[in-house]
């Protein structure tokens, strides 16, 4: 067990921002919630932005910029809206040696300047739809920060689109809720549950809010993106409207998504353990580490060496430039370098020491399962890649074997409160109640809230446990981040 | 000549700004002095990162990411920084409701907070090198704002380290220098002039400044990017200081470098004409563009289009994901279709009409030249690429030319001055004088500075056509964007 890291079981909170602090992901910055993002946090956002940019654009999105400053008076447009972010806005009051005439806020999500441009952008049913996403950073002021989950500043991609018809705008919102679900389960290893929140719950001037919810090793839920059909509340709000094919003048549909570094939150709080970080190998920036040891000096440095670059080089042509590092820190204790390495989440490491050398071979030992073992030289560039993509489906595994086995199924309002007390975890019970319910729920249950109706189980009927009204969706229910 | 855009003999301002308009490259935004970077241009700037920051990590670089909000009293730790500085800031006051106890200035750049936080990573010398780089959103309040060129709000990327010695610290700021030179001339297709600031054009807190200086088609200069050697100025000002291999407590020595979208108007003011905007294809988002034209539809979408679909997957893998997009505004005229892709300055267009499905040909324009011809459907996989390197090839000779042509050697000061109010242009003089003697010539010829000391050329030396001063250097003088 690591010294420097509180063990889970003791103080989940604490254990959580020693394992940011020992894989020196990220630090607390001067400003208060804001935060550091050091390289290898930034680099694991990186690889997270890659795997969802490109599936943006496969599916026919655009990436643009839109200004950090938003005149105070455009989130007053959208009266839902601006009661939802103006308590959390950071203001602008002065500017180049003057006081401004209207103040500014640093964006907290952009749906009003974006309505605004596309006002001027959109006049004929022929400008349709427009499919821009943004990547960007967004302020939302926070009194309890906590890295990477909740924190002043932080990064994010928001995509907004206008659409000729709510049917197409509605395509739109479940498209990208599906593509957040692939590149979530996919490529991060979060197994989620794609599906609708409540009224209670909804973006601010959303019509429909749609998430994908995933739950973390303390059982809790995080809702690790949301997309929002928003009718045409923005459209009228902010005058998008356009000349249909048939002549007539129609107001657009509107559509905003969008993910952001709390997905790093996420990712550390499904896949570490008490020794520290664990990542999955399609985001980790380091895939492999290839260590050289040897107390003689010159063999470390004429023969491990050389040949440790070789076989990174190579297996980076097949994993991408560098997947795999050669660990050089030959001023440190070998138990010290595995350790670095393990703390900051590696998968994958490969001991080269005299044994090895002779034998030519690798020591493995793998990050997710302690697992041990030796690989040939010769198969390499075969069987890393190989294990790399078993890592990556044991950590999915896992996260969803510990999310079914902390699933319960409650058949009364008595019964769901005592589970969600004395238990945690997800409760699914049929649910019809409106947000003062939900509220009265919250209460009871200490924080309990509806995370979402799962989409994959819209066919399953039955009485709300709650108001008794017949009909009633399946929810899911749990405390959250 | 486009009917949409103002000669640039007549109003060259007119017509930078008509360009960008007629690319779709960016608009104003509703906040003052900032700007829309719409999808072509936003596009442009992803593929000039790309060649950057591929460069950043190849030289051992690694990104992280800083706060957007910097208390003010951190610029206040630097004399001349903030002096330079905060007559430009934008100032956040109120945040979550309430007033802020210290005001919090939008980001002008970052050494202050990035020195701060250097201050508690770095203690010994096994920390350094620190080789970061952020890419990131910047604020310097603009009363006249012009689109990539001074807007309130742009885009850019600022390259901070911290070295054990001053050889070390100056060897990184030659380094990125050289790597800004290389991206700009053979992927921008920009001809620069590597070269050193004068003393009083160097940027706030900097003991040295170098900066790559272009020349746009109105012969003025551009200020393309800069490379500070920082000396120990911030390294005092926020306790950036470590244990040497010796045992001594010395401070670090620190750099930083920078580039913006500012890059996207040197693109634009160098390389369009009056038809609109020209690309290097090595940035340009689309780099080829196909275009089926039948009035037989049935032809048309039967025959061409999937011929034409064809032929732009074989391409697009050799040139890359979306490089060459095939043409399908069937609703427009030919020559509107022509004229949109030639004013987002697509580098090259193969026309696929009757006569060329019949011989098996696709007929080619190219943006650069205007120069028209036939290519054989069997050889397009390796005549398109190699006509698009010409074309790259061509743009940077082209700029070359124009400079060299537009370059003057002056041997007195009246000769200099003659030929900077008349001529325009570069004009070549060796000069030793003040930042007094500098601001008196800036004066007296209507705006020209000093635009470097260029490198290259260091061993020239003579008397100072303005101190008569011996063993002067030979400068650039030029007005300048």
């Amino acid at each position: 067990m690591a010294r420097n890291i509180t063990p889970r079981e003791q103080d989940y909170s604490q254990w959580y921002q020693d394992v940011i602090k020992a894989a020196e992901l990220a630090d607390y910055a001067p400003v208060r919630g804001c935060m550091v993002i050091r390289p290898t946090g930034y680099a694991l956002w990186e690889n997270i932005q890659q795997h969802f940019d490109r599936r943006f654009k496969e599916t026919g999105h655009v990436n643009a910029y839109f200004p950090v400053l938003i005149p105070i008076s455009f989130l007053e447009k959208e009266a839902q809206h601006v009661e939802g972010f103006a308590p959390e806005c950071a203001v602008v009051t002065h500017a180049g040696g003057e006081e401004l005439e209207e103040p500014l806020v640093v964006r907290p999500t952009s749906e009003t300047v974006i309505g605004h441009m596309y006002s001027k952008w959109v006049q004929s049913w022929r400008d349709l739809p427009v499919l821009i996403n943004q990547w960007a950073n967004v302020m939302r002021w926070e009194k309890r920060p906590r890295l990477f989950l909740r924190t002043s500043e932080f990064l994010w991609q928001e995509g907004h689109t206008a659409h000729a018809t709510a049917e197409e705008a509605m395509e739109e919102t479940l498209l990208m809720l599906e593509v957040y679900r692939e590149i979530m389960e996919e490529k991060l290893a979060l197994p989620v549950l794609p599906g609708e929140k409540s009224e209670g719950e909804r973006f601010p001037g959303a019509d429909r809010t749609f998430t994908c919810e995933t739950m973390m090793s303390d059982t809790k839920a995080l809702q690790a993106g949301t997309s929002h059909f928003l009718g045409q509340n923005f459209a009228k709000a902010f005058d998008i409207s356009f000349q249909s094919q048939e002549g007539s003048l129609e107001y657009a549909w509107t559509t905003s998504w969008g993910v952001s570094t709390r997905l790093i939150g996420a990712l550390v709080m499904t896949h570490s353990d008490n020794d520290g970080l664990i990542l999955p190998p399609r985001v980790a920036p380091v895939q492999a580490v290839i260590m050289p040891i040897s107390t003689d000096e010159r063999r470390r440095d004429e023969e491990m060496l050389p040949l440790a670059k070789h076989v990174a080089e190579m297996l980076n042509k097949v994993l991408g430039p560098r997947a795999v590092m050669v660990d050089t820190q030959f001023h440190m204790r070998p138990g010290d370098r595995f350790f670095s390495h393990l703390q900051k989440g590696v998968p994958l490491r490969l001991e080269l020491g005299e044994r090895e050398l002779q034998d030519k071979t690798f020591r493995f030992v793998r990050r997710d399962s302690g697992e041990k073992g030796f690989l040939s030289l010769e198969n390499l560039s075969t069987e890393v890649p190989k294990m790399l993509e078993e890592i990556q489906c044991q950590l999915y595994t896992r996260a969803l074997d510990f999310r079914k086995s902390h699933t319960l199924r409650a058949s009364s309002f008595d019964e769901m409160k005592a589970m969600l007390t004395e238990k945690g975890g997800f409760v699914e019970a049929f649910f019809a109640g409106s947000p003062e319910d939900e509220k009265t729920i919250k209460e009871v249950t200490g924080g309990a809230t509806v995370r979402c109706f799962p989409l994959a189980r819209k066919d399953e009927r039955g009485t709300c446990l709650f108001t008794g009204k017949k009909d009633a969706s399946l929810a899911i229910f749990a405390k959250s981040y």
